[in-house]
């Protein structure tokens, strides 16, 4: 039986949970497949911690280029953007095959590995770096293949899933619930990649890659996060019928590709709405296919292991079959050149304002709405106050252009109605 | 750029899909792969019939050997046990790979198809005949490859789904919504395959026999359709907080394989009893990756279309790199010898009798199921009466041995209090 090497640089939580994967279940990969699975070694700085693992104290080095040297096919999961970077490129150059999770460096850097891959005659996998153990990629580059995409909708971080689904079921407040997301481990010490949405935008940036035929990289990806979400919204949001999710929405519309990151009300009645948790779910429409879900875990050492050993098989297989750049890393095709700007969207809009409450704001609010043909699809005023004697309106309009919404919006302020600044989202009926 | 010639046997609903994305998308495939599928071919015996795809005169043929002779990569959609398994096997000892969405044919033969395939050295694909759209071969046999599996959950027959969530919508009964199923197109003129269970049942062998390493045919597949499902049973169900599904199951036990379809209650919260209308889903629960959930279309021209050029597609990357039979039709695996037979299973258990409105019959019912150990976990008495005065009580137990219960209901038969059979359903928690 073929035999292929495989080294891991960075012993953390996944390196732990690939390790483990593979002593435990490369017999069963072996029977499926004909391939066996053999770690040589697993370099890290920190080679003493215990990580819960049985591993033979001489596959461990402090020295990544033993690793690099002694495998087939080289599993980084040190993460980051430079040191990762410089693995990654040495073990190409060595021309070694390389397995990843590291969204963040394949959505800035992605161009540069591949383009180094290609003239190494090398793969470069990596399934892991969205949605963790779902195989979303193998599913949109593959199982998809024969679909002109037209949407794709994704809740691909469990850490904000997580609280929005402590938030909507506890009714407790977004700061409560990240400070214990943080004690539980399911939000890091400095929760801003996940929380502010930066981590999701990196996977909608590899997915709308992949989707649309152009390593587009982060500057098109539109992202807010859900620091600023208020239990109110949840609330109102629930009353309307909606749940909100941070979601990745990836659209081709007219030739141009829109790809943002934000919070956004679904329906509650819809699928992706009942994902809950820390799990993940990825919406893929087709023209052939029509809708299709991918669900499972996002996160977390065994159903990431999952993933990358999935890619590292992929890839002992083209060893094997003599197959390698079967399927290329990345592979330019449809080259969508235009990348649609916020501004120019349409959408649906829901509005809260929190206003003096006094005769006439409502018919100011929703004249200044009507005269840029913005359409109110329903509204909510309850008797309700804030502290300094606001009142909540919440308006959800039919579809409209964000500029729009946005200049009718700056109009609404120099009213002097608003005690606050209103607060806008977007709607995604599905 | 390599040109790969793609012959169709069959050119009903499915086959003009297949020419139709063909013709429609190759772009888009050759554009992602590297790799142009041509339509060589398409034989019918009726080649006259407009289906809607704007083929060239010239493509069209009654001899099937005419599309296996031109061809690279032969599909099969035929449908059926006989001749397609007739044609199958020609263009394999022709040498030529096969594509088909056959599920009825491969479960039953599928061990002399590959062994053919193997013997010939091409490949089979098939990833159409379970789900119709959804890439759950794929998903299964690659992306989640390094999991053992411990349970698969599926939804995958859509007439089954559309009917019971008609009825549960509508509160209409069984043949009401079959007939109005027929007249819509949903349903077949003879729809005993779909509503008997035994489609699913071919799906349920086929992703077993993946999971688990053996070939196993339908023999092993315990089988309940939906025939006899009544309305008053969805009503107790909702009432109790499940909703009943065609459902199949597949379990890993103790080195025992259990392959079931039958109606199942399964808790309204849960995203399974959310998969609705024509729409099929498929839960399955690896040892890394915890469970995962593919949902989409299970069948209809495109959905299905999209599958099978997704096979057509990997065969030709395959010929391409010279990789063929990189992942096999099937390779014999984990080799679970054992199957549990339908009495040996433990479930939890819906029991719906019919009795007597005497004193004594609830206690005479609940001593005996304690007699044998079977623990009830809820149950409905209500003042509703059938029309030979018979009063409905349903009884949901904990997890029982399934031998056990059908003796209790026996013994209970005996006392003379039922005044119809007792419905018996499984309920699964998920």
């Amino acid at each position: 039986m073929k035999e292929v090497k495989v080294g891991i640089i960075g012993f953390g939580t996944v390196g732990a949970g690939v390790a483990e994967n593979i002593l435990k279940n490369s017999e069963v990969v072996a029977k499926r497949t004909g391939v066996k699975l053999v770690l040589t070694r697993i370099a890290d700085l920190d080679i003493t911690t215990d990580r819960g693992v049985a591993v033979p104290r001489e596959l461990l080095t402090t020295d990544a280029a033993v690793a690099i040297r002694e495998s087939d096919i080289v599993v980084e999961l040190v993460g980051g953007t430079t040191i990762a970077k410089k693995f990654i490129l040495e073990a190409i150059s060595a021309g070694k095959h390389v397995v990843t999770a590291n969204k963040a460096l394949l959505a800035l850097h992605g161009k540069e590995i591949f383009d180094a891959a290609e003239k190494a005659g090398v793969d470069v996998c990596y399934e892991a770096s969205v949605a963790g153990g779902i195989p979303i990629i193998k599913a949109l580059r593959e199982g998809l293949v024969s679909n002109r995409i037209s949407r794709i909708y994704g809740i691909m971080n469990g850490t904000c899933n997580y609280i929005l689904t402590r938030m909507e079921n506890e009714g407790a407040d977004f700061h409560t619930v990240l400070a214990d997301a943080q004690k539980l481990g399911y939000a890091e010490a400095n929760p801003s990649l996940d929380i502010d949405g930066f981590d999701t935008a990196h996977k909608t940036s590899i997915l709308a890659s992949l989707a649309f035929g152009r390593w587009f990289g982060m500057d098109p990806v539109f992202v807010e996060g859900i620091r600023d979400l208020a239990l109110d919204d949840l609330r109102y949001a629930d009353e309307l019928g909606y749940r909100i999710k941070l979601l990745a929405i990836i659209k081709s519309n007219n030739g141009k590709v829109q790809m943002r990151v934000h919070p956004t009300l679904i329906p509650k009645s819809t699928l992706l709405a009942n994902i809950s948790d820390v799990f993940n779910g990825v919406m893929v429409e087709g023209d052939a296919v029509g809708q299709t879900l991918f669900y499972g875990r996002g996160a977390g050492r065994s159903a990431t292991a999952s993933a990358v050993v999935a890619d590292i098989t992929d890839v002992a297989l083209n060893i094997a079959a003599g197959s390698v750049r079967r399927i290329p890393a990345f592979r330019p095709g449809e080259q969508f050149e235009q990348v649609a700007a916020i501004d120019d969207i349409s959408s649906r809009y829901y509005l809260r304002f929190m206003v003096k409450d006094c005769p006439g704001v409502l018919a100011s609010i929703t004249q200044i709405l009507a005269d840029r043909g913005i359409s109110i699809s329903s509204l909510i005023q309850h008797e309700r106050y804030g502290a300094d004697g606001a009142v909540p309106l919440v308006i959800l309009t039919h579809k409209a252009n964000e500029r729009e919404v946005r200049n009718a919006l700056g109009e609404i302020d120099t009213l002097s109605i608003n005690q606050s600044p209103v607060k806008l989202m977007r709607i995604e009926d599905i």
